[in-house]
């Protein structure tokens, strides 16, 4: 280790050394070998960087010695002398590896002292802008190395201005500036109970340690947990000979984007300050001019600049975020970095720059964020929009909206009927409340997860949702809720942002879902690249509507529960469950069904050639009666009145029913095809209509060939349960078709969402033409995790605490679920070669998880129509990856 | 097929041959081979049983053939001639592979015409002998061939004795019976629509084929199932010679048992009946006489008899059911069969053979059902006695109790003080029943399921319980129940027997366990031979001293949350739970402490010298809260009386606070290590008092090396999880224990519950000392099934409808559950090849899991403290298996 080279001038350097020079070492080494003009410098290593903290944060002998061998080579080449007359000055910058914007520490103008001030004075000619550099050093130097607060300096130069009337730095005179170095050098001896040191070479040693040791400043180290960033990759030090901005009315300093970071556009776009230093652009004491006007103050520099910045963008294929300096009419580059940018940016500089030839199509798809892309498909906050935060909650449906408060159904359906837009709030939804959230323009609830009735409801209808918002104590009886002190009643205006989890004071300006012809572009090169299919989650016939434009290649999940549910069905419903006869069970299934049927042929009418898979009802019983605390409380009010009314047995029995049908944790309870082998006639009713369906739209027209049913069986986890309900489908098919049943193909199979299943996925497949994992109760179950309880109570905790890394509902744990998911798929394709393999779950929109399936050759993912094309782009990623 | 020999000589055949001769045929070719005294036969082949059915139920020319052959054999051998004078007359009976006893048809007398009838007659110069077989013969022919209504027959039999004031068939004269005859033959007329078939090979014919089809009826179908026996295993039929026990005073017929099959006493056991046939012992038309008799009325056929039974014994090494018939003086064996018997006979049996040198002690502990020994450690009803069974629930803990009913807690502690022995019965218990439960003799509910909160504790206390009785129609506030129409109130006496879930009607006789010497033996031979050590669940002094005289080795789950439900400790665990701030919650835990520290000091003192697994708190906090129901309504009382009352505020808090707690699916909920993590200051105090009570223990005299900690984390799913509670306890018991941590050397483990865990217990065994599968959890996530939920709607529907063959609760899944045991076991050795691994979930009471475990070579089972004997014999037969 002791004879490893430490420090590399930058024509020793190049842009592959990222990891050993730290990403802005190798950029400025990397530029200087392609010949722009960037000044001389050299970097310290990361490595050296490590060794530092093993010697316990001290520069070792063959450190020192290489650093000064570096520094002599920039005073011959630029013919002046560190300390000396003709003084060499250096900025010291930090530079990770992978870019930790604004973490870790910097000091430019080293190498100053009252002696090479006078000189540097007498060099320039401008004594003002020698001491005007003597006491940013100071300043910068104070503050970074010595941990002098900043304050006290900043305070000392505002005194000065304020005394003599002046509203600029730039406006402080010679005099103002020597009074200021001599009350800085005051603080120092004060603060830091030592002169300023005025050695060069001290100063350098001082600064490269204060860099290194900025690696593990707070800020750094929450950074890169939050990054997760590691520990060990260290940060370079860059020692570059300074060059300034503060010459005069001939300097400048400025950034700059080769594209417009917000919107993509193809022009240069940035800012910059005549006669400043790099700090001054960033610490806002002055404003910026846009880059524009400098092709009007400087049109050969501005020249000059713009080839840079094109030499830079075709070198790195990439867009640069450049910084730059102008002394006495030469420009510097200082910094270039690829540039940061929004969604809309992103994928149109992706596509612009297949069209421009710089890039393929393969590496345009993977240069946008799928995750970022949520933003171009909701309704959203503006950025820019000042926001008074009233509470927060779980963002359990994207999108944004503003509205009227309502604190109940009918009331929403009514205002909404007379044009009003409006929120619905309350403690939680359940099914009666189906057409307040259909009127609402979003909903707002203070207890339930992110399967709760309303976020379930709220994503399915594509509307905003925030839940579980414990902050808002409601009052639903008489209509308002407390957060603190503060009272919000019906009719006041609230925005809520489903993509944060923000309440939000008012009516804050929002933007429109952007679908652009470059969107739709990049996702087409996305198409031809990918593996997986994807599919849309979907429950009526406008949100399969919405997925076809999203580029869904047929229904992955149709809950037919949510059909269930509908305000003029419930009574059904409940009827049908609380029957005490077959017979009459039977006779209000036999009402349901004409309505089931059309849903069915809506949805197949919107797929028409694509594939639906059904999922049978799925839900315990119980989630369809009405609420059991006010049943209690009717039941006891109607006791206390005395009498044995009718109404009171009537209430007795409901209460008696609904508690035979509790359970204490439903989630494990009767439901799926524990339902449908107990009560076969459920599940019959339910394959009559699909059929029924079928055979109406043929009869209109439809060609068979375009209808594609594939029946899904919930929750089996054993091999006879399928079988049974594989024969219940089957017979019914063969009753309802006829002899058409050979011109309808169709599929049965299951959901793989018990780790039982996957443990025995052989058996299954034996019985089964398709499995579709689903993922959000496989997790559930594997991990013992109820996500309502488990996201409102111990999973925000665990994130919060590092217990686990990432919310294994929103990425799907690989070593646990991912591995049950592999094992089934292995197993089941071993005994059915030709067995289709999808998934249904959350995790299907998901990104890092859309990988993890296409790594494991599964068939196709299902998300939310919404998420459709972030699955088409991610699971093109997965493929090039 | 068609060459293959279907009929065998009784000669020809052998015990070794069951499968083809079926058992009977088998035992009655051993018993001729061995010279016993057995009417020569011949048996017709399980085979040929398959044959007929796939013949559509004929009967095929080359068996007809055979059977021919053999017949003339028999003829020949005996020197009579089927159907002719001097006749040769037949029994046929059925004889399947595994014994089916009394489920299949028999026909005896076969050959009987009214010619033959008259041979016999002169033969035997006996007409109403003759006469006797001949009517019998036409009623058991009718019934079993014709399949005429038997009871027409018993009708005119009754008829005749009355008109003849007669009280047994006995005493019917020749006249009588010609009469009787003539009656049977015209039923047999009327019903049949013919004549009864006088030709005897047409007769052996019919009777051949009522034998086989007697293999699918009904009654043999329901019975294979029941007992898991293959439909194509047939029945073989037996054709032998009669001899006639009905032939005067010098005949007889009987069964006996060689030992007794009651207590398993060494005599021989049984009874018999002079001047009879067989069926007459059966039918219990006259009463036999104890076989002892025999020795008195026929000296020289009772010491015959009794050395064939020595020789039986002796040839097939095991306790035999013998039927035997002495015509005129002649001792004829008709058949023998290994005895069914008492679990406590099955031990003294088994043992005493060992004794008598006839088997092997590794015979012995094979001879034992592990299962039936559950009568011997539990007071159980008296199988003698009659019962009037009210209702029946599940049969959660074994045992059964005899009582008055009381309907709340404190009235069963106030009654038992007075010296009542009372069952509390309620819809279900919660913690503040605890007083109640320890006071009554049983526990009696009409909801929850094997793990309710009655089921668990009473089962933890080894008190008899039947829970989710849902036919009682409970009305606890009027004290009282309905079953039907009827009503039971406090005072009335009932008993439950918590091992068949049966409720019964007024105090029953009950047998008190037997822990016999003999069985001490078998089980000190089971501990010589068994792989895997066997602990007990036992939460408490007086539990862990039970566990340790049924020879448990340890105790494997030692649950701390009973510890919080005593009654004087509720109220101080609920004021923690409430606490609103961390010092609340910890000046309540400090009260906590010396009552937890002297639990753990009663159980290491019971425990000395054996290991004792802690699993620290498990349930989520809710459980210890009041009932939801009750504050809800009393809020609404307060409510209604108007005035904010500090009483209103005060149920208003606590009814927000059981909300705030309140979860949708417990099971997967805030409980276990989330808890552990959330609430580090619980933990903290239950580590605090184990080594607190180690310490003081050791200062009153133990030996250090006699208290043997394993600490458990519950329901841990991520290594971290286990990583920083492994570290909660090393810091806690470094700062208890100071410098004597080194003489007190500690395990801490994991118990493995989530499928997670397994799939990641290589991860999870770099930080555990050890595992203990829960499997009751393990189950209920890898299946999805709420155990609660699942036993009180669904699971009784699977287990009727054969979708599941076993309670996957009772006995472990294997293809599920156990590939998840297997996996984990692999997986943890292979990364710490000396971890510990053991079973703490009720399936380590249960034979066929042990069987399981014992497979996968884990180190321990660990059960409640009544089943450990079983587990030590389960263990042992797994091994030898």
């Amino acid at each position: 280790m002791s004879t490893q080279k430490m420090v590399y001038l930058f024509e020793q350097g190049s842009a592959e050394m990222k990891s050993l020079l730290g990403s802005k070492g190798a950029n400025l080494a990397e530029m200087s070998r392609i010949g722009l003009p960037v000044p001389p410098g050299f970097v310290i290593t990361t490595e050296a960087c490590n060794r530092y903290y093993e010697e316990n944060r001290q520069i070792w002998p063959e450190l020192e010695q290489e650093v000064r061998q570096c520094l002599e080579v920039l005073e011959s080449t630029t013919g002046r002398r560190f300390g000396g007359e003709n003084p060499l000055l250096l900025s010291v910058r930090s530079g990770a590896v992978i870019s930790m914007p604004g973490m870790m520490d910097t000091v430019l103008n080293l190498g100053l002292n009252r002696e090479t001030m006078e000189a540097l004075a007498r060099e320039s000619g401008n004594r003002r802008f020698a001491l005007d550099c003597y006491r940013r050093f100071i300043q910068m130097f104070g503050d970074v190395v010595l941990k002098i607060d900043r304050n006290l300096f900043e305070k000392v130069l505002e005194d000065k201005k304020e005394a003599r009337n002046l509203s600029s730095d730039a406006e402080l005179s010679e005099e103002d500036l020597e009074s200021i170095v001599a009350s800085f050098l005051e603080i120092v001896r004060r603060e830091a109970g030592r002169e300023f040191p005025t050695e060069p070479w001290e100063q350098l040693l001082l600064a490269i340690k204060a860099v290194f040791d900025s690696w593990h400043n707070p800020r750094a180290q929450v950074y890169r947990q939050a990054n997760r960033i590691p520990d060990h990759l260290g940060t370079g030090v860059n020692v570059q000979v300074m060059v300034f901005g503060n010459l005069g009315d001939d300097s400048c300093t400025g950034v700059a984007f080769t594209r417009n970071p917000s919107t993509g556009e193809g022009k240069i776009y940035g800012e910059y300050l005549m006669n400043a230093q790099g700090e001054d652009v960033v610490s806002g004491a002055r404003t910026p001019r846009p880059i524009a006007e400098l092709k009007e103050e400087m049109p050969a520099i501005y020249e000059q600049f713009v080839s840079v910045c094109r030499t830079l963008e075709s070198h790195y294929r990439e867009m640069q975020d450049i910084e730059f300096t102008v002394e006495k009419g030469k420009l510097y580059i200082l910094q270039t970095r690829t540039g940061k940018r929004t969604a809309p940016a992103a994928v149109k500089i992706a596509v612009d720059m297949v069209r421009e030839g710089l890039i393929s199509r393969e590496e345009a798809l993977q240069r946008v964020d799928p995750g970022q892309l949520q933003q171009l498909l909701h309704r959203r906050v503006d950025p820019e929009a000042k926001l008074d935060v009233i509470a927060r909650g779980l963002p359990a449906s994207p999108g944004a909206a503003s509205g009227r408060l309502v604190f109940n159904a009918d009331r929403a359906q009514a205002l909404a009927e007379e044009g009003e837009k409006v929120l619905l709030v309350s403690t939680e939804t359940t099914p009666d409340d189906i057409h307040g959230i259909l009127a609402a323009q979003g909903v707002l609830t203070s207890r339930g997860g992110m399967t709760s009735h309303a976020a379930v409801v709220a994503r399915g209808m594509g509307k905003p949702c925030v839940c579980g918002c414990e902050e808002l104590k409601i009052n639903l009886e008489e209509g308002y809720f407390r957060v603190g002190e503060e009272v919000f009643r019906e009719g006041d205006l609230l925005t809520i942002d489903g993509a944060t989890g923000q309440v939000i004071r008012g009516q804050v300006p929002l933007i429109e879902p952007q679908l652009t012809p470059e969107f739709k572009e990049l996702l087409g090169w996305a198409d031809q690249v990918r593996r997986l299919a994807v599919r849309a989650n979907a429950d009526n016939p406008e949100d399969a509507r919405i997925a076809l434009e999203m580029g869904a290649q047929g229904i992955g999940l149709c809950r037919t529960e949510h059909m269930f549910m509908a305000p003029d069905r419930v009574p059904v419903v409940q009827k049908m469950i609380l029957a005490s006869t077959l017979e009459e069970r039977e006779r209000q299934l036999e009402q349901l069904l004409p309505m089931q049927k059309e849903d069915f042929k809506g949805i197949f009418r919107a797929m028409a050639g694509y594939p639906v898979t059904i999922r049978l009802l799925d839900p315990p019983l119980h989630e369809f009666l009405p609420d059991r605390d006010e049943v209690l409380l009717k039941v006891h009010r109607l006791r206390q009145q005395g009498a044995a009314t009718p109404e009171l047995k009537e209430q007795e029995q409901l209460l008696q029913q609904i508690n035979n049908l509790a359970e204490f944790n439903p989630m494990l309870g009767q439901r799926g095809c524990r339902l449908g082998l107990a009560y076969p006639e459920i599940y019959r009713m339910q394959v009559k209509a699909i059929f029924l369906a079928a055979l109406e739209l043929i009869e209109e027209g439809m060609k068979p060939e375009e209808i594609k049913p594939e029946i899904m069986i919930p929750l089996v986890g054993h091999r006879e349960e399928l079988a049974r309900m594989r024969k219940l489908v089957e017979e019914t098919a063969a009753e309802v078709l006829g002899s058409r049943e050979k011109e309808l193909p169709y599929l049965v199979g299951t959901m793989i969402e018990l780790p039982r299943a996957c443990l025995v996925a052989d058996q299954l497949a034996e019985v089964a033409d398709f499995f579709s994992f689903g993922t959000n109760d496989l997790t559930q179950t594997t991990l013992g995790y109820s996500r309502d309880d488990a996201e409102a109570k111990f999973l925000p905790f665990y994130l919060r605490e590092g217990i686990l890394a990432v919310n294994p509902f929103m990425e799907i744990d690989r070593e646990g679920v991912g591995q049950l998911v592999e094992l089934a798929a292995q197993k089941s394709r071993k005994r059915k070669a030709e067995i289709k393999l999808g998934v249904c779950g959350e995790h299907g929109g998901d990104p890092h998880s859309i990988a993890f399936f296409n790594e494991l050759g599964l068939g196709y993912v299902s998300c939310s129509p919404f998420r459709v094309p972030i699955a088409r782009l991610a699971a093109a990623q997965a493929v090039l990856k």
